[in-house]
């Protein structure tokens, strides 16, 4: 293997070495077999971990795997995920769908992915929150939290939740590793098999594989730019009896939208009448500038159970998320926590705690929903210079609901071009049909890429303008 | 409230509040309101931190609650869980019994849990760790892991497998977040409602809570001194057909006996007969100085699935397990766990690659073995000083399972006379049934409380000796 490796550059030694592997991987083909870890490592005089750092990097991609005992070999390249169609299986088309976006190729633009690029988080309070954690803190590094949810913790929550009107108690809210685990621990409190779950179309889409995990029969009630489609939320009543309702209120994803107070009304009565719970999602609640009203504020947590993370604002890698609960459901969720994973990281729930009471936290979010609110009016400047339909015109966060003036052919050809890494639209769709739209992730639109992207897509009607 | 916080003194201020309010709480018994936590920071002069945490230690142990908008007052306390025997509700039972251990107040002696003390655990390795990771990875404190878990720990996790004779591959491994999450992994994937799974009796409770929330049918086999019961298996084996059998191999929990290698082969022998799948779960794995037989080596991962964590001897907050799995099963546990949890914490699974590639975790295990080793023996050696019966001599590991020569009255009383906490024996017990017999941790017989507490136990018949 022909290639320099320079210990002294600036670019790391591991990132070196998986340029020239590529290099290597492009000229060479799938099916060859890679030098051992060890060989490789002694040939260039570098050490053991980079090699496994990048060849690691070049597994996530896709570009190279291990075989048992033989060491690791150039894949042969699946094709971009065209015109593929096949037989109907919504957990493997989810989770195909995820996998390709956590473990898309560096370089890649991820346009349509559900977080925030790397270069927008900010290290310093996080990194010093740790070192404080791991200095003062003997319980923090070693100890299981409470099944609960540490109570510092959960009294923070409760205070961050009064600028919403949504009264609660620290007593009323447990903590959890994420959103995602949120779901699963109330999908498993609340539902059998064979329960009717409505959901938001277009809507989350790791929730509709969990709900078909769990044999749930799930129903899809069209959102719109105001909330749930009323009109057809009463003619699904009719024909069904759900058990939950699933909304995602503020900054709705994919599409941006924003529950207004009217919808919210007019849903809590009919969950009144037709007697289903409320599952509230509010993950992109710290994007938002100014609070709207939250079904959770209006219910007084009674049908509504709300939940929220600090994934998408602080970090994915901490893992802590929440449930505002009615009262008479926290100690089963508590057991169900326990059950299936003992406790959450009192770790993480320390450094939390620190940034939270520190105001880190708080100055963080203020910079991330003035970035993001800009980001998002520049993106609808160009999308609509450009001819694109927009679903709604939302105030911030990260999503953006649009459909593109040209066919699918353009589309995907442009991505190509411009390593652009599309979410596959029609996993949004509770019954994965093939949708026009598409969700974009305004924060990377900052990359010309983008631009040149969406520019590539332009009407032609709309020349002119 | 008269008591006096020194904040110059070398005891924190919320540890000293924490006594103070003890005092006061002891004197004014139940039902009465605490101060507010601003009122009690000022009159004191003290943070309100400092008084936040105080209350929550106090919240932990069960002597005051909050109420919702109103306030913190002293709880009615529990009077011991004496011969209390309410419906039989064995989710509710393992919840309740857990709680007692995880929120148990801090000076009693917990003779009766499932983790090491805290003064047993080396925080300075785990520190450095902890700060290289904060230091040096960007992508370590923010992104998500990948869905298997990160591909270098894997790789060690592979190696340290090695010496057990389990031969595996990195891509057999999946990340997790804990051994309980590795469990309900499994058990979603393999087990449907009404399905049937054997267990070990004595075994772990958590698991009998876990099958019963997911409506598995359970069955007790037998755990003797070398393993399960194989005739006893085989008769249960013409009545049911389990899909799955769950055997803790080594130090096993509670009885702290190491299955033998001719009952591993007879298991499998069975296993291949009734086809049924085997989880071996193997999280006291890194307790032991000399490996013994493991299912997963004589079976190549092929029925059985193996599984380990670090919470037991590492730090229980990082949270990091893992299962290695037979290769047709790996692609759709991936699957269950990004859509019920994403990924695990990277930031843990950096920190524990650190302590595994730098040679603290080996240094660490090898410290531990040797001093549960010595403990184990000075515990042997106590109680049948005092005519206790023991299950088995286990050589390591935390756990004896023994039977006290006193009735259930005395040793109760005993226990209360030394504060010290049990675990609630019929939970070990897959129909909840009384038994006699204890399990005992012996990392906490070092303090004199367990002593005196074996000794106030003693065989009258043994006084002689």
């Amino acid at each position: 293997m022909k290639f320099q490796v320079d210990r002294h550059a600036a670019t790391p030694v591991a990132q070196q070495l998986e340029e020239g592997l590529r290099q290597w991987i492009r000229h060479n083909g799938g099916g060859r077999r890679l030098p051992s870890i060890r060989r490789l490592a002694a040939t260039h005089n570098i050490s053991r971990n980079a090699v496994i750092d990048a060849y690691e990097r070049l597994v996530s991609a896709g570009l190279i795997r291990s075989k048992p005992g033989s060491g690791f070999y150039v894949t042969d390249r699946v094709a971009v995920q065209a015109n593929k169609q096949p037989t109907f299986n919504p957990l493997q088309e989810v989770t195909n769908g995820l996998w390709g976006l956590f473990s898309a190729e560096e370089h890649t633009l991820k346009l349509g992915c559900g977080w925030l690029p790397n270069d927008w988080r900010e290290s310093d309070d996080l990194t010093y929150a740790i070192r404080q954690v791991a200095r003062n803190s003997r319980s923090g590094i070693f100890e299981y939290s409470t099944p609960q949810g540490l109570l510092t913790l959960r009294r923070l929550i409760q205070e961050r939740l009064r600028p919403l009107a949504i009264t609660t108690d620290a007593q009323q809210i447990v903590t959890t590793n994420s959103g995602s685990h949120s779901l699963d621990l109330l999908v498993r409190l609340l539902l059998e098999p064979g329960d009717v779950v409505f959901v938001e179309s277009p809507g989350y889409y790791n929730l509709f594989g969990l709900l078909h995990l769990q044999r749930i029969h799930v129903v899809g009630v069209p959102r719109l730019a105001d909330g749930p489609d009323i009109e057809r939320l009463e003619a699904l009543l009719a024909q069904h009896r759900p058990k939950l309702f699933y909304i995602n209120s503020v900054y709705h994803n994919p599409t941006g939208s924003t529950l207004t107070p009217a919808i919210a009304h007019r849903v809590l009565q009919l969950a009144e009448r037709y007697d289903f719970k409320i599952i509230e999602d509010d993950i992109y609640a710290d994007f938002q500038h100014t609070p709207t009203t939250r079904l959770a504020a209006l219910d007084g947590l009674k049908r509504v159970i709300y939940l929220a993370s600090f994934s998408k604002t602080l970090s994915s890698s901490l893992r802590v998320g929440f449930i505002a609960s009615p009262p008479d459901l926290v100690q089963r969720l508590v057991d169900i926590k326990m059950l299936t994973s003992i406790s959450a990281s009192l770790f993480s729930e320390q450094v939390l705690v620190t940034l939270l009471q520190n105001g880190s936290y708080r100055k963080l979010i203020e910079r991330l929903r003035t970035r993001l609110s800009n980001q998002m009016a520049i993106a609808l400047t160009l999308l609509k210079k450009a001819g694109w339909e927009v679903f709604t015109e939302p105030a911030g966060g990260m999503f953006l609901w649009a459909k593109p003036p040209t066919d699918d052919e353009t589309l995907k050809a442009t991505a190509q071009r411009y390593e652009i890494m599309l979410s596959p639209s029609h996993l949004f769709l509770p019954d994965n049909a093939t949708t026009p739209w598409l969700r974009l992730n305004v924060a990377y639109m900052q990359d010309p890429r983008a631009k040149a992207f969406i520019e590539a897509n332009r009407s032609y009607a709309n020349t002119s303008k």
